[in-house]
């Protein structure tokens, strides 16, 4: 096989590619090059050639549902046609690639503009963590004349809220930032509050960075709409079947590095906030309620149910 | 007047002397230490000098009831006295100063040995920040023989929440330590929460670390018992007259020290856990209810109030 | 442009039309009257003129979903056509008008005979403000044979209460009127909260009379269900788009005529009552959760969205 | 009319078959045993024959939504088919009746394969009253290997927690009973709550065994994920016309036989809990949010709503 | 008689004397006034005296918890006086009238003092009704220079948030009116919220103006303080014997002058607010924890219980 | 030692001698007992048989505060008196044992009283297992003339809710029996919600039959008023020492005879209701709030504490 498919999976294994979106593209552009260069003859062997590139994928990382759902779109192009022929054939994994590639920045760009519009000028937004989505939504804002300010968490054990802040300073955006404790004392004097997600279940709850859901139930405590921005395909049709949605626990270094030995360290990278704290889901089909986001998917991506 | 009180209350500005406790304690033998160096010749001059002390002391951290009281009380006894000789005065101020550090001594072991009892053999305890009366409460619980586990969040900024972990292993005691924001994550696994408190107000609110407002939350969430572990002279009498606990706001270097200078960092040490949130204050005057805290204090200390 | 469409847009601006489904009726007899007497020669011209009076009408009040679905509606009839001949398509106008006010009147009757099914006899409804939908509905329980009684607030500042306990006397219902603050005091009484709409939004909140949304928190509080009574075509597809449901601001003079010039009157018409709060959306589809609202409309007005 | 259906209509309405399943099951089965020895000779005589016998089983017991849908779908079968022969009539009857019998049993299995997989190795699972679905699910988890504890409650009036009990005993679970009462001193042990269904209503609210509501209730204050195991089929259309899902009071003799005789004694043998008690609704669809419950049933069951 | 007492009475009875404070001041100064002529000879007469002016004056108004502490206790201090001369015992009652008129003063002045401070420059102000201890207190604070805005509704029916917002105006304060149920949108623009209170009952709740317990639950709901500002006096001590505080209902008229006979108006003039919902109470004592008001009752003012 | 405080000791060990009440009745006269036919000869003699008695009784059963409290005040009246002659010591104790009793009874009484006050005419009271306090405030509330209903759970294991409606039958009051997991389903029809109480903890919670907290959080869910009726001296000093109020586990026999003998049976007798969920406690000196009443233990009967 293609040593792009490798060493992407291994790359993704490292954590030297992040995030779901990051992940995503990587896996498949991974395929994209596959294609271009593969040597089978057939189709079948082609189809077996891109069978053991997903199960390498797949293996990468436990959950995710964006990567998994791109990958299994692109194959599925490749089973459902009737063509035989192999150029033609990698053809069709190329063009589905780049559609893919294409469709995931349109969702966002439109997602950026949908939640733009629940940015009041004069207002005070407040976030976790770092999401491009988010700040792609903020910057739209921003662009369209809006003032406002921003509150973001530093998010240990990995610091990523100074990335969302410096970010927000180059959209000349006034930003405040905090410890993660600090959010009860600082959500009263915001007056919306914002996350991005890693992925969706099939009940409408959302899996994001640790400390989301705490900050969803604070936002809830002190009556402020709590939005999760997010592409619908983060949504984990495993879940559906049961599946938990499995939590990453991370190295203990990241956290202490000259910890005890004897110390127990738990690091675990998300975790899950409720339906019920999620004032609204803006994604590309509009702001919808994650209650029957399985039913939207179902209109829209009804692939990933196959 | 004695350079010990100068000293001492610099220390304390520059939070070289840090902790409700270890800041009264300090106060509180400054005064020792002016008494047994004053050159006063005359009970008004000396007054004046104890006075004078107490200024200096009360201007050199804006919110230490405990520190203050101590003060207070110790002046009141030479105030309330009909002493005229100053030898005399002086031994009354030598002799109360111990009597407070001795009273302080005797109210931590006997809250330890109280609190110990709610440690169950086999449970999980969760707590944040460091506080030495839980961590001796603890300690005692271990010297009784009881295996238990806990769990301790590293505590942003200034990741004291260390000290707690390190003392625990000292102690034998099996330890996890998370960052803040994983306290929604680790909290069902607990049977109980304890923290301390630097203050507690009139209305039986407690003012604690950053963060412990939000475990409350997180522990009233997940139907598990939160307890206060505290001296009952951390009762702050100025707020019973309308004056808020003002919360102190640190530097922004504990934060992020690297941190764009056109950033704005927030950095609030306390916050205020609602008395609804608290199961019982465990005081040296056994497990109470929060909400009637003045009244206990008004029966044991009334002195606090004049 | 006919008159009928500027008369109609400037009744609306005024408030001499009021109600959403009034406002709506009355846009779309002003477009079949348009069609009646237009002199438009041409398919194009008809459609300019149409967009024309669209512009006007939407304009006239900020936000009044079912009316701009309404025309929307018939104006994509005549777009989509491929007639040429503009008899054929005013005569389309004025066919899809009708359909559009029968189909709205079934609706409503469809709405009171689910709805009635609700009513038990012997129970006290409680109901806030004036909704003809609300009190056809409770003329067809009692017209089935029920015996019930009514609870109706006053509705500040313009007394629509007071509407709503006439009709409901003169349906033969013992009626209680009580001003809006004693809601909580009454409440428990109740068997049942009933309220109309005059928007829903994607995420599955309704708007409505101010008030509203504290008689919803009010019975969830004492666990009485609470119900809106609406048309699905109240749904507003803008706020799919993140459009807020922009909350009208009525005169300061509907409070307090004489009040003096400095005060600051506020006086908005509407607010939003969560999703979470609401036991049901009692609509021309059944009784439905509100969660689930957008799906609905995509089911079954799947023309809204275009 | 064949006597099956007469008997069976007895059966149910004395409880001698009890159990939604069970009565549906057994009411298909009096409709297949009619098909085999009916006597009618053309179509329109068959037909009604059917009606009666659908008349007669749905008079038997009020509320027994899958019973209901099981014969209309049957019903619907032969009067949406084109067929005059009668035989062919009554060997659709008879497949139909299979075919529904078969899909029944396939939900049932897909819903304990999806439910098990949220059923942890070491975990703690409380269950009330008895439920073959449930207990199957168990079972499923169990045959995986996995090692899990149950806490039942006894369930009065009729004590089938206890069936609940011996069924997990034999499986090799250790299992635990407990009074009603005891449910809320028990909980915190839990790591998941499961309960079945009798109905499901479309507001997405679900009626179980008296005493589940205050289960969901008592889960959700000790966050606790309360899951709902039942067939789609479960959903009551009728409640989407408004129908109110009526509570079925049994005899006072279930509770005290011996009770005085002015004594009143109720006996209802459901109650309802509420969609935002349940975390997640498992059925053969997979894990879903009860709010969209009704969506759900238009995608996969529309013939229900005809 | 005198007739100072029977008049005072009748102008209680009348509504022509409103507010705990002024009914409280009318009768004890009518007492004042009896005293000054009466025409008894004896301490008996005289005390019979008294007793009549109290049945009187205790009949004219269901619950005025001040009005009656304040004529037992002047009658008390008569009755423990062992004092014959019945000069003496009219000279008791004028300076125990003064005297209770002069601590109720000091009290008012002094819970200005304290609830200031709890007013901070640049925050926002929401109260209901009109309390003149609350608008004192806001007065005091204004008076050191803080600015503030006040929010104040309208209270239906009389209207008596129009008086605070003039006073507001006088004092220059900038002041927003909303009709009562607009009080849900406007809270979240709120710092703190503030109301007076007519009775305290044994349990620590409060009496007040109708729709003060709503807007205590949507403080708590919006996570703002709610403060009651009140003299300790209100305290009904028949609440501590079981008795319920009954709340008066007005007249219709109040409501609806023109109201259609059969319709039944109700209108209650005071509503309970949980302790639960209250922040803090406001009171001469400080502010303390309302669960608590019993026990300070029986430490500050011993003789309510007598 | 007598044989009489031998026998009573094992009485209550084997629970022939049930309920706080009766179990300290019956300590307290085994103590007259004991004193009547004591052959100690000297004070000291006499003081150590008194100790005897009181370890054996208290080794009896676990947790009985009141019983515990009646044993430590009779002999502390021995220890504090300065009288040597036994048989005065002995005439001590039988003269304190009777006021013990008076005492009680008169407790009883009054809470009688006032708690009859909160029982409206035409009202519906809730309530759970069987208390004798709680009957005869309801006896009382009926002599005094009003009519109201009882609906009283059957309180399983033991059924003591059927001795609660044979009483109130008794007392020609309508009753209702239900199962206790119908409770949910029938409290919203209660207008107040009243139980017993076996011991009182310093934090403020109640401890009664298991089952009484869900009882509680139902009654809050559904806005009723929930009392707890108990004489003070249920309150338990030794829990403000951090003892936990230890729940007796009684015989699994009580649950069900026959039970596989794999099967684990659980069965506590009692669980604790949280302070927040009581809207007031009905004891000897009035109605108050629980969050109080280790306050009004010090100032009503200090002696518990030494």
């Amino acid at each position: 096989m293609d040593e792009s498919v490798r060493i992407t999976a291994e790359q993704i294994r490292k954590l030297q590619v992040q995030g779901a979106r990051n992940v995503a593209l990587a896996a498949v552009k991974a395929l994209h090059s596959l294609a271009e260069i593969t040597k089978a003859k057939t189709r079948k062997d082609f189809i077996t050639e891109l069978s053991e590139a997903r199960d390498l994928l797949f293996a990468s990382r436990e959950t995710e549902p964006l990567m998994r759902s791109a990958i299994s779109w692109i194959i599925t192009q490749v089973e459902d046609s009737d063509e035989r022929n192999v150029t033609e054939l990698t053809n069709l994994v190329c063009t589905s690639s780049q559609k893919f590639q294409k469709n995931l920045q349109v969702s966002k760009e439109r997602i950026a503009e949908i939640g733009a519009k629940r940015i009041r000028d004069g207002s005070v937004i407040f976030t976790h963590c770092h999401s491009s989505t988010v700040t792609r939504m903020l910057q739209v804002a921003r662009n369209e004349g809006k003032n406002f300010e921003v509150i973001c968490t530093e998010t240990r054990p990995a610091f990523q809220g100074r990335i969302t802040a410096k970010e927000m300073l180059a959209f000349g955006v006034k930003t405040t930032l905090i410890v993660d404790s600090a959010a009860r004392s600082l959500i009263n004097n915001a007056d919306i509050v914002v996350v991005g997600a890693d992925a969706i279940t099939s009940e409408g709850n959302i899996v994001n960075k640790i400390g989301s859901s705490t900050i969803a139930l604070l936002a809830h405590e002190a009556r402020k709409p709590f939005y999760v921005v997010s592409e619908l395909l983060k949504f984990d049709p495993a879940t559906l079947c049961g599946g938990y949605e499995k939590i990453e626990e991370r190295s203990r270094d990241e956290i202490w590095k000259e910890a005890p030995s004897e110390l127990h360290v738990r690091n675990p990278a998300f975790d899950v906030t409720s339906r019920d704290l999620i004032h609204g889901l803006i994604c590309e089909e509009g702001i919808i309620s994650p209650h029957s986001v399985a039913e939207v998917m179902h209109r829209v991506y009804p692939w990933v149910f196959e």
